[in-house]
């Protein structure tokens, strides 16, 4: 690319990040800090929409997804990682895109439509829950993101954002938004331990990035498989099968897993071993994140510094964003 | 009072006032700025929720009503008056309370309902508009108010401020959020030069504070006094007759006054004799504020400067409850 794309992502901390979140999003940031300029947010305003009576769960998980952020290696000299609660300039842009956006229109956004269905919110749906689309757009256009990593089923709140953009430079005849492109990862999402489509700490069925080497032993070992492989000596089924899923995305040794394969098909091979080699390749790739997790989460003071830090420079940034759409909408006095 | 009642109070700056907003709301503040602590709130960001696309009406006018103020007597050593875009903590109170509010509960306010039918929104509400019950709980709120003069028609927006207080309060389990009262004016409504009910810009039937003599003559001549009165020697109809009113409202010599209702009702009084001194009357009235008024407006960066001062105040205080209300949520890190 000619300009240097800039990355917004983050994540609501509802909880501690597992698997899933690695294979989708964290592994992605990794490498996209090396050549965007990347702002990752953990979202605690947004996480208050559907916990807001749940304050407590928000707050500690703040510490808890930095601590995740820094063990996997988001590198805050690289990456800007802020806390959403203290950029005000995201509400008073969220309170300004809100004249811009038909009541109507929000509530044809397909994702919150699936959402809402999801929870069971439809006698009682918040205010805040139905319009977090247009502060889903009011963070991406306070640090001019270009380029918004999301799953499929979040594509319509991009479309939404670029709503928006157009709508603001048209109506204040200015440029200073700017629509953001899509990025939707090419990985498939990671299935839970029961075999479920996806990974979810609601569901129940994940490994965190923070889980001790028992705790991993014990959710593989009641991991899903071919729930027809009875018997070793009868072939298996790799189709639907968690456990060489998981080995697809986590073992370097592409030959072994293979020639597991192969075997495991043709009969003759148990689950209890393919699930040891997954425990051995899963021990290998968590360990140094755990070792490091645990020694970021002993110096709290060190985690929060640098969430201060990383929070100051998205609020500088964040700020002259609001400064020019505050002058474009003639709000400077 | 044993302890002294705060008020919040202010306008949408979409024009010069008019004799209605004195009547209505100026003459009161002037009045309570001597025993509460008083913050007068121009409203720009409510403002725009329905002037979206037209922002220099709103840029304009802030200045304008901020010159009304001051001529009326607005004190600005007594009386706290800011701008209300540039209080951040407005736009993040309102977030948060969003959550505590379902969308079947905006869409109930009655205030809002009749508005939107005024304003032909049905089909395509913006959601800045259908929410500013919420903005209005976090302006009243942020300022810890405890009165609220509104007309009756608002009653249903300190209801809907009062609920999200309770709300807050027992979710949060604090008491940092106050209820207010509403202050219901006791003086009548005044009536439009043309006789309708409200005097309103929209409506083009208003006198303006800053209108000049000769506007003010121009006024008067066209105004609304009783249709049937059409030769002099014939009695003519105090009621509904709105020269007549005005008198009852401004005139300070009542005995007049009665003397001039009566013979206007027995006949021989002419419309244009009875409008001649309602003429002098309101000169009278007009013609200091218009004349501290031609002063402020010469000297924009005294104006200013004094809102700039107000602004700092509302500042201090509107931040001070933000915080409060963000360790409520434990969203202080």
């Amino acid at each position: 690319m000619s300009t240097q794309e800039l990355v917004l992502t983050g994540d609501r901390p509802t909880g501690p990040l597992h698997l899933g979140h690695y294979v989708g999003s964290l592994a992605n940031r990794v490498a996209l800090q090396e050549t965007c300029k990347q702002f990752v947010m953990i979202a605690d305003v947004q996480a208050l929409t559907d916990n807001f009576e749940n304050p407590a769960k928000v707050h500690e998980n703040v510490f808890e997804v930095a601590c995740d952020y820094l063990a996997v290696g988001i590198d805050p000299t690289k990456t800007t990682i802020f806390i959403q609660s203290m950029i005000p300039a995201i509400a008073e842009l969220t309170i300004f895109y809100m004249n811009l956006v038909t009541v109507a229109r929000v509530q044809r956004n397909p994702t919150v439509k699936t959402e809402i269905k999801q929870k069971g919110l439809e006698e009682s749906l918040p205010v805040g829950f139905m319009m977090y689309p247009i502060s889903q757009a009011a963070d991406i256009t306070a640090f001019k993101a270009t380029l918004v990593p999301v799953g499929e089923d979040q594509l319509p709140m991009i479309e939404q954002t670029n709503e928006i953009v157009r709508s603001f430079n048209r109506i204040y005849n200015t440029d200073v938004l700017k629509e953001a492109k899509a990025l939707v990862p090419k990985c498939a999402r990671l299935a839970g331990i029961d075999g479920q489509a996806k990974m979810s700490k609601s569901l129940n069925n994940a490994i965190y990035l923070k889980d001790s080497a028992d705790e991993l032993v014990k959710k593989i070992q009641k991991m899903y498989t071919d729930p027809n492989h009875l018997r070793v000596q009868d072939p298996g089924k790799i189709e639907g099968n968690t456990v060489f899923e998981y080995l697809e995305v986590f073992a370097k040794d592409t030959a072994k897993v293979a020639e597991l394969k192969a075997h495991y098909q043709r009969g003759g091979l148990g689950d209890m071993v393919v699930k040891k080699y997954l425990m051995e390749v899963l021990e290998e790739f968590l360990s140094p994140i755990r070792a490091r997790r645990a020694e970021y989460a002993s110096d709290r003071a060190q985690v929060m510094n640098m969430l201060y830090a990383g929070t100051q420079v998205a609020n500088e940034t964040a700020s002259a964003t609001l400064h020019e759409v505050k002058k474009a909408m003639q709000l400077i006095y």
